[in-house]
């Protein structure tokens, strides 16, 4: 299914719609979770907090949004976190200074170029407005944090546009007071805020989006002296370098230099087996290794982690080994020590970041779950049961001779531990269709015969199989169906 | 134990901390949460989720928290949402007039009263600036809202002062998507921003906090018809009206007027039956019924949830009766219709509020669960199993004889799906004492024995007993006894 499918059905039933949506000054690039999306969101975080989190006893975190001028201008975000824009003298319209270059002459010029580069192009290739022919001012750099003012003095802070400074900033007191011990990764999920010129295509380039960031944090000399490597050495991974894709196990991808350490090999494994298991279709997926000229300034060796959909290939997760460049940064601007024991060796940790777009990820799994059964007359949402906004539709057959009052008893066994549905009104059929498309994986039935021997049927979404069971063995099956792998 | 006490808890041992403590610009009023805060505040959210949210079959949207100008237009906050100040001509200090004139005349003006009236206040008492000695300038509003600039246009948005204008917003959509029918539940978790002049004490003043707010959307003619009354009337529940305290079921509160329908009655007993399973001492709570002149102005009828801690009683809930206020107000300012059909009847739903501060709730479990045990030389944390950080302890005796290598093995194999922690270093007394001071229900201990019969320790954080089980039994103690109720 394509974009605009995922979109009619996320608007429809419940996943995401637009910010604001009711006002004329609603702003692009915010959107809100609905009742399925939220359910859904909440599961894809209990898994990887499952597969990544806790499965590599990493700390979890939780730090303000807004945060202080200082950091950003350690973070080099201040001086340099910021597109080059043209305004137009005539409709006061603004646009990303290269895009603009690009889409009209296909001249390249590197966002980080310098201002009178773009000026000139512009004068050079008489560049109008797109929209009202206008000329343009002069290229300025526009910074893509949001300030607010705090109290009544003023004070500028920024809203984070990434929520792994938090991290850093923290690390001295985490590292010290939960007794840490190399390689430790900390991580954080929470929202991050990036003025973007062009917001664009609902989750996929947002203002306000969230992130789950991993750092952990090394030591730069033990890169491939990682016990637990042995845990992934045979997971296959798929990287894509020189222009060609390598699958191969991680053990494969480190000795034949694919992967420059195990650390990193480590890493990308556990990134593998959480994306396994969220149902996106991994042959249709690959670590790129960025070229220099791509990588952040700040990166030494990087990998986006890229999944095919029908509007391009997306980055979910870009992987980035920062070397000690933030803990440098903040050392130098708080005079804070950063530096920690290793073997009782004093050592400033580098750090490798996996820096994960929740939003993304939820788009992805939708587009990769969606099906259009045509010879069923329905659309399924094929998702796996423990990510499923829904677990189970709890359906009265008809509504009387007490068939509502047995539903809604069952409904109300179940429903504080499972996401269930209940549903009285309409046709059967319609209502089967319309839990297949919000990917609840189980329905049941309360009819008549459910008076006489306490039996439901239990409907699977894949299959459309319908079996008999006692109600009191429901419990033990959908505990067993809906649980995280 | 006192403010001072959870704080030193909170400090050094991963609960909550200042944010971005390493910087000299670092704003009062923002504080992140540790690892052991991220676990609490998780937990707790799952189980909000379950006594209110699922239990009540509840929709759950999570919101932008930058939104359009609009939005505070018609709530009405861009216009009210103020405090007044004055500000000292000398150093520069801003002060909130009305707790500064109170605090040195003990003289009260409403923080609503016209700026007139802080100014001649100021004057007649000579009240200078309790710093420097300056004198004021004349008072101004100061909004509590946060601004922020939307593209190079800089539009003007806000952060979000209360999560439930999303909700209000997103009512039409939601209702009309989801098949809504009244009485309606829409909740929502997330951060709310008010940039107060002066935040204190840790997570009880905050500038950025966390709220879960709910707002159940009903039929005005139809706050005594409601069928699931009877899950809580005999729910007791503790009602402080008129300077007394009233303990009484809820049906009897209904029958005698202390509560003014069923529809409140129902709520605040779910409320309170929440409450109950976060352990917090309920003969220390009481919901207050708020007089004229404290009320929120759109509030029609309002019942604080207020709990007795060491610095006074704390106002976790705020339950407001906001009658039709803010549909009005958005319908006529956006020309949406928010009227929707009950039994074939037009009308626009009344709002009744639950209005949850997180951050607040989990400082007074803190304060509520913490004991100082003199006689057994330890703090303890005595949380209920099911909210505590880490669920259990892996500890081996020693490291030697293998002990270490069984110890990583068990932990393993229970670590995806339980909080738990793995410990090898330090007299295994410490270890204990370390775990009881952040709640772990559990620890078990790996010995010599454990080699031979595959048995393990499992000591008890309450009551410090220690028995031995059987490897293979573990995960059915631990599923047990970690369960939600």
């Amino acid at each position: 299914m394509n974009y605009e499918e995922v979109m009619k059905l996320a608007l429809e039933r419940g996943f995401y719609f637009p910010s604001c949506e009711i006002y004329s000054d609603a702003q692009a690039g915010f959107w809100e979770y609905g009742p399925s999306g939220v359910s859904m969101k909440t599961k894809f975080i209990e898994l990887w907090r499952r597969e990544l989190v806790r499965r590599d006893a990493m700390l979890e975190i939780d730090g303000s949004q807004i945060m202080s001028k200082s950091v950003f201008e350690a973070s080099g975000h201040l001086a340099s976190f910021a597109d080059p824009i043209i305004k137009c003298k005539v409709c006061g319209l603004n646009f990303r200074a290269d895009k603009l270059i690009f889409d009209i002459t296909k001249t390249e010029i590197p966002e980080s170029a310098d201002l009178a580069d773009f000026d000139r192009a512009v004068s050079e290739k008489n560049i109008r407005c797109p929209k009202c022919k206008g000329e343009f001012e002069k290229a300025r750099k526009f910074n893509m944090m949001f300030k607010v003012e705090i109290g009544p003095e003023a004070e500028a802070a920024y809203l984070r546009p990434e929520t792994c400074q938090s991290i850093f900033v923290d690390f001295p007191r985490l590292f010290k007071t939960m007794r840490g011990k190399l390689p430790l990764g900390i991580a954080q999920i929470g929202k991050s805020f990036r003025n973007e010129i062009s917001p664009r295509q609902s989750l996929l380039r947002l203002r306000e989006f969230y992130q789950a960031e991993i750092e952990v944090f090394c030591n730069p000399n033990k890169l491939d002296k990682l016990e637990r490597f042995s845990e992934i050495e045979n997971t296959t991974i798929r990287v894509w370098i020189d222009d060609e894709l390598k699958a191969m196990s991680c053990k494969q991808a480190v000795d034949s230099g694919v992967l420059p350490n195990k650390f990193v090999a480590y890493y990308l494994g556990l990134l593998t087996e959480f994306y396994e298991k969220t149902g996106i279709d991994m042959t249709k997926s690959r670590f790129r290794k960025l070229g220099e000229k791509e990588k952040a300034f700040y990166a030494t060796v990087a990998f986006d982690f890229e999944v095919q959909t029908t509007i391009g290939w997306l980055e979910l997760v870009a992987c980035n080994y920062r070397s000690d460049y933030d803990l440098t940064s903040h050392a130098n601007k708080s005079r804070e020590k950063f530096e920690v024991l290793d073997d009782e060796q004093k050592v400033l940790p580098h750090v490798f970041e996996i820096s994960m777009g929740i939003d993304r990820s939820l788009y992805t799994i939708l587009e990769h779950s969606l099906r259009d059964e045509k010879e069923n007359e329905r659309i399924v949402l094929s998702i796996k049961p423990y990510l499923a906004p829904v677990h189970v539709g709890v359906l009265s057959l008809v509504k009387k001779d007490g068939l509502k009052e047995k539903t809604d008893e069952i409904y109300m066994k179940i429903k504080r531990r499972y996401d269930a549905f209940l549903d009285h009104s309409g046709a059967i059929g319609r209502r089967y269709r319309r839990l297949d498309e919000i990917g609840a994986p189980f329905a049941i039935t309360i009819d008549h015969q459910t008076l006489q021997d306490d039996t439901v049927t239990l409907r699977k979404r894949d299959s459309m199989q319908q079996d008999r069971i006692k109600i009191q063995d429901l419990d033990t099956v959908l505990l067993k169906e809906t649980a995280f792998p």
